[in-house]
């Protein structure tokens, strides 16, 4: 291994998974001997991420069958009828429940993997290997696979967690800058949400973060990865506190929804709906003006859109609606109470909802 | 409600539920109001068994918003295309995490809704309320969900227990003879695998079985489900001992597959499978040709088929190679060591199975 790697539980109880975290871990056969486990594999990437690091991969997989399941690249591949090849391609393999999923690429390669392990034959394992900042830090995380249904993101999924997940930051170097920026806009939502001395690291640390200073990313990747699997240790299913990971994506949900999941990266539809999530406790008087001025100017100054496009304040009340979020008829919302402190709530005035809708999205 | 109604909980630790059994149950409020949480229902069914239950069913579900979802009737509408279908109307209807799934039917009913309730937004509760023997002594008890692939039955699935089971037998006076012979084949599988008392009790009975004796039923479903739950209590994931209840399964699979599953109701292939699994365990040296003979002869008189179709043994062995009991590449099969014992094996003489195969498939 080139580097030092840092390593992150998550301790589930039932479940425990280490995340490995540094520079060169695709092709170190080490790495991969000692967390994936099996004989027979099968690796699902797309035809962005496949041809610049299959080679490596299978190079750090001696001794094994290794398959592949090459989909096409983007969100809006991540459908049931995508998901439905990967199934093809466990079958025709004849691979049984002693097979391991290998998910090589970003959120929506993870999330189809993952998916896919938790349905195929009731359940066999699946390793991470995110090679986007937004699933380092993010999708790779917590377990949350699924697909999206035309009606709505995510809505067909399971929760199933990896064997293990390996981030090997040395994939960023390749990452398009707009897809950097999509990925610092969840590392930035860690800072809101609950740790104003990480936003403090933050703030003086973003150009270094945009120019790709390994050892900010590193940094970023690593206390991303703790805070994420902290919270979701003590809610895996999402029963009350994991909910705070959702700040900003609620609106971010119904921005990607109206725009047919193409004209937005999943983390440019977040750093704007962490915007409309920060109007709106201001509003609601939880924080004042400067706070969410703080909130817009940050996601600013990582080069992230922060304006919503004008589709329509009815029309994503209807999309917020179909959210998952909705228990009982009211959507619950992410909100700010202090600049680094985020609660969920159920409870808030409707009219401050429809104003805040109103003046982003017309 | 009409009669006694006899319950057997299901204790799996993290999850309990009861299975309520009795005559007259769907239509009774009561039952529905203490067994159904939620609002927002809805009851997938089939064409052949929502005409009859369907109305009696909204009857017991005053106050309730109830959408329904009729499928189409048959094993080969377990298919992802169908599971796709009730995602439509659940999205369709804006259902969220608090919907609860109904599935009224038979076994592949439940298998399809079950899933359904699995996946739809990572998981929302459901209740089986089986209208089949096979369905109440069997499928809808343990958990077990899922839809068949072009390469494999029930290879796309998840382990989602329901929140209740709910079996009506007086809708086994609707049921085809054929369908309540196919289900006695199940019933008898849990005296071969385990209880050799119900076994002398289901052969002093089973004239009353196959005439419908209310009473003989009762008590048939009950001590099936009894003996069912307590095997998936001590392994609900079918890590080890759960795989008794596949006796003659492995064989049956097979056979249904090879035969594009319409040929055989599940029940009869499952018969046919456990005379090979019965004589298999006979060549083994495990129980004598008197104990093979009992069990062929024990299924005749319940007039289930008992000769396998002549679908050839490759062929039959590549099936059982793609079945999900497959570990490591040895087939595990149940066998008999006793009339009412039943044990898992991945240690065999491969040379025993052979002859077997060849004896019973060509």
């Amino acid at each position: 291994m080139s580097g030092a790697a840092f390593t992150v539980d998550v301790d589930l109880g039932l479940s425990r998974y280490p995340i490995t975290i540094g520079a060169g871990l695709i092709g170190d056969a080490d790495v991969f001997r000692a967390l994936v486990p099996g004989v027979d594999l099968l690796v699902v990437t797309n035809t962005t991420v496949g041809p610049l690091y299959l080679e490596p991969l299978r190079a750090a997989l001696p001794g094994r069958r290794v398959a592949e399941c090459v989909l096409p690249d983007g969100e809006e591949h991540k459908t049931q009828a995508t998901l439905g090849a990967v199934f093809d391609v466990l079958v025709s393999q004849r691979f049984n429940r002693d097979a391991v999923l290998l998910a090589l690429g970003g959120g929506v390669i993870g999330d189809i993997a993952g998916f896919a392990a938790a349905c195929y034959q009731r359940g066999i394992g699946f390793v991470q290997v995110p090679t986007t900042l937004l699933a380092q830090v993010d999708s790779s995380v917590g377990g949350k696979t699924g697909v999206n249904h035309p009606g709505g993101k995510n809505l067909i999924g399971a929760f199933h967690q990896p064997l293990a997940v390996i981030a090997d930051t040395a994939t960023l170097s390749t990452l398009p800058d707009r897809e950097l920026r999509a990925g610092l806009a969840e590392v930035i939502k860690y800072g809101f949400i609950c740790d104003p001395v990480f936003l403090e690291w933050l703030d003086e640390n973003l150009a270094n973060l945009l120019a790709r200073d390994p050892a900010a990313l590193t940094h970023a990747i690593a206390r991303s990865c703790e805070i994420k699997a902290g919270v979701v240790a003590g809610d895996e299913r999402e029963r009350g506190r994991r909910a705070i990971l959702n700040f900003g994506h609620t609106f971010g949900h119904a921005i990607e929804a109206a725009t047919g999941f193409t004209s937005y990266l999943h983390g440019e539809a977040v750093a704007i709906g962490m915007v409309v999530a920060a109007d709106l406790s201001h509003r609601l008087g939880l924080i004042d003006a400067s706070g969410a001025q703080r909130v817009k100017d940050m996601l600013a100054r990582a080069q992230l859109p922060t304006a919503a496009p004008r589709i329509g304040a009815k029309r994503t009340a209807e999309l917020m609606a179909m959210d998952k979020k909705v228990l009982g008829g009211s959507v619950r919302l992410v909100l700010l109470e202090g600049f680094g402190k985020a609660v969920v709530s159920g409870r808030y005035d409707a009219r401050a909802l429809e104003a805040t809708l109103a003046e982003h999205f017309g």
